[in-house]
């Protein structure tokens, strides 16, 4: 079970940290490259192809404004690709629709702006397919989740 | 290997059919159902318990306007949910905005809006990541692709 | 006269606290919890049954991003539901997509992003339909309004 | 029970027919006026009064483009007003931000652009507050529609 | 010469003092009047009646959010009315709908997002139709402008 | 009295006609000329001086698109003038920001989204400032609108 | 002087001939290729290295949607790339995001959505910088215009 | 080898300065000058015409707001013009709508939202056409450009 994480530049570090906390949760392995799509093509592709081959089975790319990382990940892997719309301008409208609207035949699973969290998450949703260990510990999170939360939130709120 | 294809309303079906389309393609099992999220909450979750247990792995909901459908279903089951955001109103963008902007833990895989045959082929590179065949059945449609589109595109456009 | 204030998050609670401020204005019962939509699903039937029973006539519900809880409630109940679109991302013009755009039979009353204090208002203004005393509270309330902001306003605005 | 539906110009009648054809479902009297909100203020103003003598409980107003009519209707009556924004220009944007950014006091209970059918369905949970018979009907409605839809909606699709 | 500047709210004053500045560099006599056109109807249109006898010519009108105040106005008076969109909520484009797309028979000049200096401007523009001196000094006031600029622009900009 | 009505390109002539059918209602003399601001630079220069020293008083220019002759328009004159943004592309939306949003000192007066009556309109009230017949005509104007509209539209509306 | 036209779908075509127009009206050498960036990526990069030894001097590439071959293509070479936002959904402005908000040191020149006339125009401009008898063409080019226009646009336009 | 900057207002200088430092990099001489469209026609004109005739090549032109520079620069010029739009309201969409979207036959080279960088760069790449040197240093600046990146960027990311 591993997952790589990508972004187009370091300081898209913070924000994309979201993912690798989601992934780490439910113990998945996961790797973090800054990798431009533009400015480094090769060393993508290089990048790509080498943890394809180490098993590395979803992708997270994040992106801000025009965004291509993701789409570009998505034309040369088969591996679902996940992309996350950082806010670089526009409040991140910009690479929202760079992300989601891909052509036929090469989806990237687009998640909120700013929202690298579910990325992790949604990789995690991905792999429970074929790993049953992680369904079960999905199921285990929501419950948990909501047990916590309800114990919290049953409660009226007081204004003070 | 089954998906789950869902919509808000029976008038979704003819843009839908994209999603039945990729997935026929690649011999994977499908089901639609018109089940609103809204209208039809009870039949909505007993269906979703039946699918599961049926061995239902990935759920493709598309849905227009406010578009609670895909959401609506992330958060009753950790199955992934890839969202089709429809053209209701204003382009699609109030769809595309409820079904993307999920909460964090709860995340929708978006596609582009209308754009249901990438929900499908999305949903196989999700069980590819399970099954080996479809793993090369997906580079193998890549590879044809390729071929087919090259011969016709390797060519000069002439404009009559 | 109850009113029951929903919202999504725990951190909606100082601009929800608007809801609140409004209701206690005109003397109506209300009561707040943080109840998420798509975490907490069961908890907020329960929630909605029982404080149904208890009497409560108008709920009002705020959310941001997919704000899926304003029309999640609005499908489980008859009650009149006001939603409050919050701003988290794209200056809130996702959660007011979301809320408003919703599909026939199951609306939802939206009023103005992060106006809170206006859905309280209107809830006011929903009970008056029944309590002659609220009514008679309500033309008060605009009369003084109108006193005091007169007196206030009918002065030539002098800059220093 | 009467619910008055006003809209800014004739050419709106088709589209506000909705609003009409959801109170007649559960036989609510309603009557509907042609009153621009700028060129005819005081026959607006006349007709207001007129009709909450009459014992009028609700307000539905549609406008489009600048789509003042529902504003300024709330400004003259603390009935509770449900403002449909209609399409003119811009896919109907003008008219949902006029509608429901009412500022503070004077809230209008906005539904989807164009959705007048709608409107008319929260007029109804609106007076059911008040009057059990309506809630009955609305309770019954909700119940005939699950069940309408169930049996069509139950059976998977199939595409020809 | 007399120009008339209203807002919908004290807090508009700092915005709307831009308006004032431009008239009093061209000696235009103004008073400005924070009054809000649902809030405060009835001294709206006694203010509006008052001025318009006392000779003023034409009115400048700020407002925020669902801004109907200059269409308010426009609706109450012949004299041309300016509308200034303020910065509410989505960065002023609610307000700036809800002014620009003002029905047939009833305009409203709109000028820029928060642009009050413009909204003076055009105001002593349309003043200078009438009184000669007004467009002398306009005609003054662009050549010192250009004067004072071209002594300033035309050297080449130094980046330290 | 007499306004100047420019355009783009010939292609907006029906649109624009609008205008036209204001001013002649009011008996105000206007003539239209297609002059492009950035392809005939020279020869609108030319028209403005021409027509400024003939005695207009008013300017009514529409484009769509970038949108730019009623700026270039504002900056060679100081007479008002008004911009109707025209429908190319994007709704109508960016010949909107392209008009209203001119920088401090030269306004433009900006009326609805290809709403070229009320600029005709619009150019009535700011003559009408200095022509006292015009203000007298205007108010007759809105006198019979009403009373030809009240006939019409006191009437319950039938739906068929 | 030769200009490559790219364009993601042979369906592009029609609207991209604008851009081979401009470019014939000046006797520049062009070439089209329908070349999806993300379904034939070895097939451009192939193409573009192919075209830039056969002298080739600018590249115009039209996309819709996602649009990220012009991008795409800029990070290929260092020959100037004209971007055509295409219009696919959203009006275009997905494909206009995803071409001119490039990040630093990638630049896609980009025109108006649909406009591949000016892709050519803008390809001859850029061209006119080397070759001297294109810019006595160009200027040429601009002398006619303005006088073919001036003669048909200095007449009053006159409505039927 | 010169390229000539120009912005609106003096404000616009530290943004602008990106441009310059782009092409300072590439040893291209630049000039940069606040010079307003609007406020100052004539000096704007004598400028281009003398840098013209000076030996300038390109010309790059920032504004914000209705943002016509770069357009009329454009209509005054057939040498390339690159246009950046800034940041002044709307979060830039303004600036952005009025420099892309340009009529045929003016075009303007446009690059991202508030990225005077990139302009530059696409100065030089424009340049590099001509002069070959320039051509070399855009070939080495991307190699260097990417074994810099290369270094640092192959290396796994280490989250703190």
């Amino acid at each position: 079970m591993k997952v790589l994480i990508l972004f187009g530049s370091p300081s898209d570090k913070s924000v994309m940290h979201g993912a690798k906390k989601a992934l780490d949760e439910f113990g998945v392995h996961n790797e973090s490259y800054a990798l431009s799509a533009h400015r480094l093509p090769e060393l993508l592709e290089e990048v790509l192809t080498k943890k394809e081959e180490e098993g590395f089975e979803v992708i997270i790319a994040g992106a801000g404004l025009a965004a291509h990382l993701p789409g570009v990940v998505a034309s040369k892997t088969v591996l679902p690709v996940i992309g996350v719309p950082l806010k670089g301008a526009l409040e991140g409208l910009d690479a929202l629709f760079s992300i989601v609207q891909m052509p036929k035949q090469v989806p990237v699973a687009t998640v909120g702006i700013g929202n690298a969290y579910n990325a992790g998450m949604l990789a995690v949703q991905i792999l429970a397919v074929k790993y049953p260990e992680l369904k079960t510990a999905l199921l285990n999170y929501r419950k948990n989740l909501k047990e916590q939360l309800s114990a919290e939130y049953a409660q009226e709120v007081i204004y003070e």
